[in-house]
């Protein structure tokens, strides 16, 4: 009765913590996802560890990746490449077992559209939630302040928009408890399962 | 910053214990929903409380509701009229709180057809899940026991197909477990929480 895993893609602006939160999450020795490890042609950090950290891979050796095709998907930031690898996405997800990425807003629009079955969960700026409360109490803050605040509001939730889920990430235990659960209700989800019972009832009738 | 609140639609095969996990769900104290009794023309038995067990009325006061549009759904058994009054659910989801419903497979789709974005959760047998197991193990049934469960494993995938989510009721707290972390999960769910973002910047932009 095994099915394909599922994809789940954490992501939000930049900042908000999306780093922490994977890091808490894969300290939980319950949880049955297998990260996938991303590629980079940054310099290795001290301490850093290839196949761990990142797969450090050289320029060359990732435009390769890109060209044949080998990347889920990638970016360029500040003159280096970070993206995911495809095959071993693909390889994890065909045993059945989930997989889960911590990638930036952009990578995730491009995974959106190869696996639109995929969970995608949006990481949310406390302040975002708060930012009424802040405009409420007017005068603490100066108009400049306020609409520089309020710009951003916009872009964030104009990223929102595309995701499945909006976690709130005002304490990390918090959101890593939230998006568990996420990941636990999905997999009740009917179009998930509903491939498993009509297996069934073919195997039956052979 | 409140929001209008969700219906819950809980349904499934007939004697799958739908009624057993409503009741073991209304025990906890932390829920926050409200459940919807159900209307019915059917006498009052020993012990039930009109109002609490079900709003006990008259064939004639019920055929004026549906007439009136007053009924979400309902249907009629063994003469018998069954169905959900749509006030009290509309009232309750405008003021910001959940309602839970429990209800026959043909009441959902009813109410499927006027409340899309409702949470629609389907209760499995148990024996859905172990039929594979059993088919397998050949021998203990005979032909025409196991053409009769295939059968009704039929009719309940097709059921299936119309809802959200599947809970398998294995265990009545398994269950209902499963269905509190789909109603949390639901909540976080971007459709039903961007108004909130959009409201709070409009009455910024004020």
């Amino acid at each position: 009765m095994s099915n394909r895993g599922m994809l789940i893609v954490l992501s939000g602006p930049s900042g908000v913590g999306k780093g922490t939160v994977r890091q808490a999450m894969l300290k939980d020795k319950d949880q049955n996802f297998k990260y996938s490890i991303s590629m980079t042609t940054r310099n290795k950090r001290p301490g850093e560890v290839d196949g761990v950290d990142y797969f450090f891979r050289s320029k060359m050796e990732f435009e390769s990746e890109i060209e044949n095709g080998g990347m889920l998907e990638y970016a360029k930031y500040v003159d280096h490449y970070y993206g995911t690898p495809l095959r071993y996405v693909n390889e994890t997800l065909e045993s059945g077992t989930d997989v889960f990425l911590e990638i930036e807003v952009n990578g995730a629009m491009q995974v959106r559209k190869k696996c639109p079955d995929g969970v995608f969960i949006f990481l949310t700026p406390p302040d975002l939630v708060t930012l009424r409360d802040r405009i409420v109490k007017r005068g603490t803050d100066d108009a400049a302040t306020i609409e520089k605040r309020l710009e951003k509001a916009r872009s964030e939730i104009k990223m929102m928009q595309n995701y499945d889920y909006a976690v709130v990430n005002d304490k990390v235990e918090l959101a890593v408890h939230r998006i568990e659960k996420i990941i636990e209700s999905e997999h009740l989800r009917v179009p998930r399962v509903i491939d498993i019972y009509k297996k069934m009832i073919g195997v039956v009738n052979r």
